[in-house]
């Protein structure tokens, strides 16, 4: 018997909803996390994709979180939208924003989205590819839970923070990146402590601040942010940006609102969005072609574009119209299921 | 006899015009020019202080740069300003936009300035402190010549690409971090080639692609970025967003134009300016206080903020009204001055 099953991508969405509204979801909130659950899967983003339907009914089962929450969606300002996701998951309320979102930046030539009081589980990836597939620059960051130590320190004080960047190339994937500013993802100190296997040197510290390749200690202890000080001057924007700037917590604060439990966090999101063609003058076509140069540059040399795996993924998978999953994880869901 | 000498601040400032004027700067980008290296020297920032005097100054007499172009500044949409440098030197297209940057973030919430055909030798600090002292939040982006790699390649492709960025705090020097997204500057590494002292593992490569320590080696090949491929992403964002975002030039275009000549790169810049009034919905006072404790708890476990150190050094020097330069800088930079 393989380890695999194979999901029509048909059957991999209406497993996601029917788990979803199974569990109290009401259909527009399973629609919007579905909608995402499906485009990482499709992407061999396991991490982010069906796997991710544990941490949504754990933050709807403990009661904290709102399955049938309708967003509200403000003009904060000329060049701002307000997206309150009035203790739901963030996709809803994100997507329910964006259509404005683009309106303001193309209105404006550069606009903002605050996602305040949302549960988070998901990439950014996807909010700056809606972005860029709409012609726009996107940038996307967010805190999480305290767990990573600022660059000379020796305590948890910063999220993981993610940053997502995303250009739109005409009648090609996107450039896009999405990384964590943390050196490792929380998840893979976990597989380290499981595997037994020392972690690398400069990822984690223990909790008397002192270096640790012990995946134990450092679960205890606190993570490291890539890049050392600019790595951790990064997260502290970040932190500042999605956090105080938009009225919402740090992630000190939103983990200490969780206290210990195995939801999505809880906080606010930044999404930027920058119009080209205001920006350029109006001069898109010339400066798509520059952009494309550098692109060519990278490739030329033997280097990678960020996403190129994970866009070749969905390429492949949309293709065969199927993709696999281990058996364990679909068994996993179809417990998942209410009823 | 020492090896220094001791400047009145004032003298500082003079020194800085004279040359400036004597080059063949008028007054308009003496001063502007002039804000710039005296709030570096300020600060002890000696690479960005007084000594970048030769760079302006071999920029103005290849012919190239213009010492006496008015910059055009333009509404160029509702929440864009453009400053057309005109083959100026960047800092009196910045001192002039910055204004209407400001009043465009008040209005908006969110504002982009770009800054077109200049050239630039300046750090990324002082721009963003100045929307830092408006109540703003600052963030600063620009290529240079493509002497770093991206993660993965054999050749220079990016430029150091400084990333900058600024929190105001009440009553407080702000929150501020400027570093080049290269893992060194151009200049470290001719200092370590120049005590004949081998480079740290993972700075640079050499002219076949290969890891080198050897400074020589890396002069003659490329640099790496910070933080590996997310360093790399990073500069990547930044070659678009100060490039082909704004209808201006990659680094690699920058590069090509300057044809080896040792005056100031010639590119564009992007700052963007961010509203917490309006982004956090008028609750600034809460979320400050929330900033605040953020910071509180970095220098509480014993790390630091970033800039603090130059930030020490311009309260100290502006204390004891004079501060120190090397005898021979002074020296060279008296010759530099004509007539």
């Amino acid at each position: 018997m393989s380890d695999n099953i194979t999901l029509s991508l048909s059957q991999v969405r209406e497993l996601s909803e029917s788990v979803l509204f199974s569990n109290g979801f009401n259909a527009e909130h399973a629609s919007a996390i579905s909608d995402i659950i499906y485009t990482n899967q499709l992407g061999d983003c396991h991490s982010h994709g069906l796997y991710r339907l544990f941490m949504c009914v754990e933050s709807i089962r403990s009661g904290r979180a709102s399955g049938t929450a309708t967003p509200t969606i403000s003009d904060a300002g000329p060049a701002v939208v307000r997206a309150d996701a009035n203790d739901g998951i963030s996709l809803l309320a994100m997507k329910a924003a964006m259509p404005l979102l683009i309106e303001k930046a193309k209105q404006n030539g550069v606009a903002a989205l605050a996602i305040n009081r949302c549960f988070h589980f998901s990439a950014l990836w996807p909010e700056v590819e809606m972005l860029s597939a709409a012609g726009l620059a996107g940038m996307a960051m967010l805190p999480s839970h305290a767990w990573v130590a600022p660059a000379g320190g020796k305590r948890g004080l910063l999220g993981t923070n993610p940053f997502a960047f995303s250009w739109p190339r005409h009648g090609k994937a996107p450039f896009t990146f999405d990384f964590a500013t943390s050196q490792f993802a929380r998840g893979e100190i976990e597989l380290y402590r499981r595997a037994g296997n020392p972690l690398p040197e400069g990822v984690a510290i223990d909790s008397e601040g002192n270096p640790t390749t012990d995946a134990k200690a450092a679960m205890n202890g606190a993570m490291l942010t890539f890049g050392g000080h600019k790595g951790s001057a990064l997260s502290l924007m970040i932190e500042l940006m999605a956090g105080p700037l938009i009225d919402d917590l740090t992630s000190k604060e939103s983990m200490a609102a969780a206290g210990g439990k195995p939801e999505a966090p809880y906080h606010g999101e930044i999404i930027l969005a920058f119009d080209p063609n205001m920006l350029s003058g109006g001069r898109v076509a010339e400066n798509n072609d520059r952009a494309e140069r550098l692109f060519a540059d990278v490739i030329e040399q033997g280097a990678r574009l960020p996403s190129q795996r994970r866009q070749a993924a969905q390429v492949f998978n949309l293709e065969r119209n199927e993709l696999e999953i281990p058996r364990a994880l679909y068994e996993d869901l179809l417990k998942l299921k209410k009823g």
